[in-house]
């Protein structure tokens, strides 16, 4: 029995389909001990969207490092810290005119969400938030409360209250007008819905799915919020940081939510960060009312910085990865395509893309037919329907090319039998 | 105004009392941009128990990171958590006959407490948990509605339910017999007490005020829990990784508590990381019903694994903490018999010490006038009245004496005005 | 200023209507002290049913106290409770072929209702509960939960959790498929929705402004619980007892609740008296599990033992309700109709009728100048702007005419200034 | 197989102590439908104080229902209601110097309680109450929540949250001071105590075990509350109406709580009844903003008013209740002196006394015996180890010597095998 086996405990999911022990990782490639190179498609479910130790951020962490520049600083202000606020507030904010205060809520994503929800609730005075169906916003109880995947929820041993589900774009195939529900209910004094402080949302539930939020609902949402008094809260985690384009993936709706949840790639290197972007006007914490021991990772500072500087002064990510993700929503629009009894569907956005299957049972068979063939992909989607391919923002072309004859090869080798 | 004053949110703190801009560190000292030096007895509120960037634990990150060993991981297998895991068990649960299972719960010490919160909830079915006065177990909803300070649950922005404090060890100096209240209400049928799942302790209360509770208080907390089957959680996220002398804060009792909450200087090196053992039978998740991003931080398993080589292969370093400890408690002692009117207290364990003063006032002006003499050192307690001194475990006797004789001037300087 | 407004507190409602002090009762009319009479199309809110001090209860309830039959007995066994339970079974249940327990839950419709949340939530292990839009089940804090109104929902003072509202009949005026939102978030693991205990429905709702669900939704909703496992309990506190025709309001739907809440009229005399009827397989409870002071007032059990035999041992009083309804409902058709630019609308079944007006305010000046006219009718909907009628079921055919007059030249009053 | 036990829930509780089918009562006697007459000690769990079918309550209850005065008004005003708030004013409040307005919450004891929780919630903005240890407020969700018992509670269903038991007088034999532990939480910033809104207590628990808070205890708790802004709630409702000698059982401690909840013998013969008095400044309700539709039940009007001239003109039943209670707690005083190895306690006040005996067990069957011997008496407390006296008020001398003489009987021939 291995190590793992012995101590570590069952909640662990991601060795259970790729039971590899993996040593050393470069750019899209990750190696298991004997050398064996794996092509990611995953890229830690987003929070490698540079890649794989990326050599421009990983020299400014070797320096950073040598010269014992200071690693754990609480939320004290330090040379790292203000680099990264004034790179964060001129290659993001002010070219994109978005005025936000910035909130260091803790190492996770988790972490901006509470922080966010916290705000929101002592701003409006009100308990209550609006979240979406198939949302996912992390696994601490507040995150937990409005997330949707019920065995998650189930973990949280009481019960999840405060949060009231609604419908997210699509969830009756465009059938219906958009919001139909929601603003129904907000509008009847006798709905018996809790006012609600905030709305949270993700533009594409990566988790959820790969359902991408049309820009159109995005706007109609934020109108809502804005007609109602309702705070709008983008969780941006996972899909910000350039995963669908454009820096933040709100970006092409047009709208300025009053309160934005960044992590994963926000630190450039996998080094854990986050961050809670609030309007001015929000910030109303007391000194200490939030706080943490992880909020001043300064390593990850510098790669935040360095990643700010390197991929976000121009437009030129932003453009390729739109290329990139066309390409492969082409490829598995035809993959779909090939088996028009099968019921595939191509999903997503940017380079957040999915390719649903009829089932759980069928897409864990392929993403394992695509791990045979050296691809890690991963499912999502309540019943983990979904293959969900988030490779690193920094893919080749020619890598793209290999991970699409490998899933072609998968698909087919499990609709085939 | 600073780019600090401008874009950052005013829920910072530390950086209040410490008006400076940090840039580089190394061991005890922090070294301002201009160079100037700052004695650190506050170590990132316990996440630098080695020092800040220990060479040793530094050589390895930098021969780690040059030869692109993986960065972020999620839960998968890699050769770096094997590392750790062998290590582990090696040099800290086998010694001590410790039959733990060990959950990555995510990046800090929040998530470690929210995922023993969880799984204690699911394997009893009870939604109950009784906390301390004072306690602190972190920011996030779960950890929050376990954290007495009224300040910080108040930011919750919703009620902090399922969660009854009881009182601490001391709380009533003594006087009466310990958990009398606490048996009595589990004992009696009709007492309105939810049935608890769990209880959750730290063994020292750091930001309670530098509270630390007896061995025999400890043992007989065991013991109840053991009576009545409730889990017992203890929160060593600060306390732990040898703060107190053993690398377990719980060990001088001699329990063996059902679940151990490990975060702050678990990772070494002051990277964000965090453990949640627990005993194996507890093992009861689905896989994936607790994930996060952040569980995967190779760079954190490495210089936690050196750690662990290299400080808890023998007792030296336990024993020094101790040795320490005592020195810096007699220096307090004399400090406040010095002022008998003043009605000082010396406080703490091992490296955990506290000088309670007069007041919030008073021990913030007591800080102030540490840091004029170049000392970095926080308050605790619910009215900020303890002075608390969390130096590395690494410290020299040197440093320990330069801190004293700045604390001594600077308790003269504001109590003799 | 009167002992009222010295001494009664300012929640008192509708007095504020109706400023007259009342003193005798008989049939459909109240007189007020000075000897002025009232025709009532009130009727205690539906607790008066067989009119005011109706003569054949009145003399079984004056020769129970008489000699001197208990009056208050808990829950222990009397005669009066032993006629009660048979003559229930014998002209309720069993011809309409019913197999029910019978709860005494305590004296009013709140505590049938919350009896019937407690034993679904045991029964279940599950805490949540689906209510409707425009619910209203009473104001005791479980009760309160799953009623609508948001000014009665701020009174609770605490979060009100563990009920999400989904959308009545004609919500959305049929537009859209019935339980299209329900069905689909119980069918989507990922939805967020919590489990449901149960499911809380009128099937004519008063309180939220005389809203008939039609047969067929409720049949959709019987069949989506049993697919589901979810229990369906009526709430038939205000609409059972004959108010809409037959004697449970959902006979015509032709289903079978899992749990039928009584109150109001099935005491007969208009006494506090309440049962919550429980399919047999769903008794679970603990002797005492639940339990109160006034579920044995024994006076009730006379009166209401009386009712059943005087009015339910045929169908007349069930064709007549029938009948009488359809044309106070053609009546207030006629009203509508003669205002088309108003938009009036003509409400509800049985004697449960309503007539929607534009607005809150004008529907508070019809039934003001109603009651000028002599007629008592109060007004409901989430703003008040349907005037509500629900006069005893044993109002004679003169009494809807005058009604009806009233009604008619009170809508001109007001229409047409 | 009786209609009882077909019919009826397994939920009841009292007929399974007492299988007789009772039909008529006067005064402190039962009558089973045989003819068999039973001493009755249980009162209505305290709703009968001035006896069954009391004469000049029955008079006045059958002369108004002849007469055809109104039975139900819902909160309409009515000459019943002005007779009972101008005599409640000139009996009660003004010989007492009390100052309340009086809200109509409902017909029984627990929504006395949800009123005036719901009300200090409104009124101070905060949602967390203290309760005491063995407190019994009823069994709607609000008041279940605040009280004790374990069995009860496990009925909710969903979480009781939002309050805190803190221990009632002599919780601790007196040993440790009053409200040690309350006091020093709500003084301490840092104790993870709610802010609790209000402080709900009976004077004397009567489901608890009969535990008789002392008048110091009292009045440090109105002195506790008012040094921490704390509305004091006095739960009367089993003792008020004069059951522990004064109508209030607060006044021999002299102090003036924020709200009284009042019910059972309110009414006066047993007809369901309850009123919420709150000091005028609290009087901040909505109309309607708290409802419900047997807020009106003018006979129990008439006979509280009859009650309230004809036993509260004077002080003779005050006296009368003292020294009666006094001559039962010196027989039960003796019975326990009788038997010094099992260690009896007798308890209570006025006339709520108790018999605590060894086991629940024991209690049980001394009532067993008891009732063969034809007197009717309750357990209560925590393990139902106390056997209850409640007699009416009006008991007489020769009825209380008969109940003495079986009680000693029972207790002999339980303790004797």
């Amino acid at each position: 029995m291995s190590i793992f086996e012995k101590l570590e405990s069952e909640v662990r999911s991601y060795s259970r389909g790729w039971p590899v022990v993996f040593d050393r990782a470069v750019g899209t490639r990750l190696f298991g001990e004997d050398g064996t190179p794996y092509l990611d498609f995953f890229a830690g479910a987003g929070a490698l969207n540079y890649g794989h130790n990326n050599p421009v951020l990983k020299q400014a962490l070797l320096d950073y490092l040598a010269r014992d520049g200071v690693t754990h600083a609480l939320d004290m202000f330090t040379v790292a810290k203000r680099d990264l606020l004034e790179t964060f507030e001129e290659k993001i904010l002010r070219p994109r005119e978005l005025d936000y205060k910035v909130i260091f809520p803790g190492p996770g994503g988790a972490n901006a969400v509470e922080a966010a929800l916290k705000l929101a609730r002592k701003v409006t005075g009100k308990e209550s938030v609006i979240n979406f169906t198939n949302a996912f916003h992390g696994m601490t109880l507040g995150a937990l409360s409005v997330t949707g995947n019920s065995m998650k929820r189930s973990g949280a041993g009481v019960p999840l209250v405060h949060a009231t589900p609604m419908p997210y774009d699509q969830y009756f195939d465009g059938v219906y007008p958009d919001f139909l529900y929601f603003e129904r209910l907000l509008e009847d004094s006798g709905s018996g819905l809790n006012e609600p402080a905030a709305v949270i949302v993700e533009t594409v539930q990566g988790e959820g799915g790969i359902n991408a939020a049309g820009v159109d609902w995005l706007r109609g949402l934020a109108e809502l919020c804005q007609r109602h008094e309702i705070l709008l809260i983008v969780d941006d985690v996972q899909m910000g940081c350039g995963r669908t384009g454009p820096f933040f993936s709100f970006e092409d709706a047009g709208i300025k939510p009053d309160m934005v949840c960044l992590s994963k790639s926000i630190g450039g290197y996998g080094l854990p960060m986050a961050l809670t972007l609030i309007k001015p006007e929000l910030d109303v914490w007391e000194p200490g009312e939030h706080n943490g021991t992880f909020r001043g990772i300064n390593p990850a500072f510098v790669t935040a910085t360095e990643a700010l500087r390197t991929y976000w002064s121009d437009d030129e990510l932003e453009k390729s990865t739109r290329a990139k993700g066309e390409r492969i929503g082409a490829a598995l629009q035809g993959i779909a395509e090939a088996y028009p009894e099968a019921g595939l569907t191509a999903k997503g956005r940017g380079l957040a893309r999915g390719l649903e299957l009829p089932s759980g049972e069928i897409a864990s068979r392929v993403c394992a037919a695509a791990f045979e063939r050296g691809l890690l992909m991963e499912t999502s989607g309540p019943d983990g329907e979904v293959a969900k391919l988030l490779p690193p923002l920094t893919v080749s072309d020619a890598e793209i090319g290999e991970g699409l004859q490998i899933i072609d090869e998968s698909v087919k080798s499990v609709l085939a039998k």
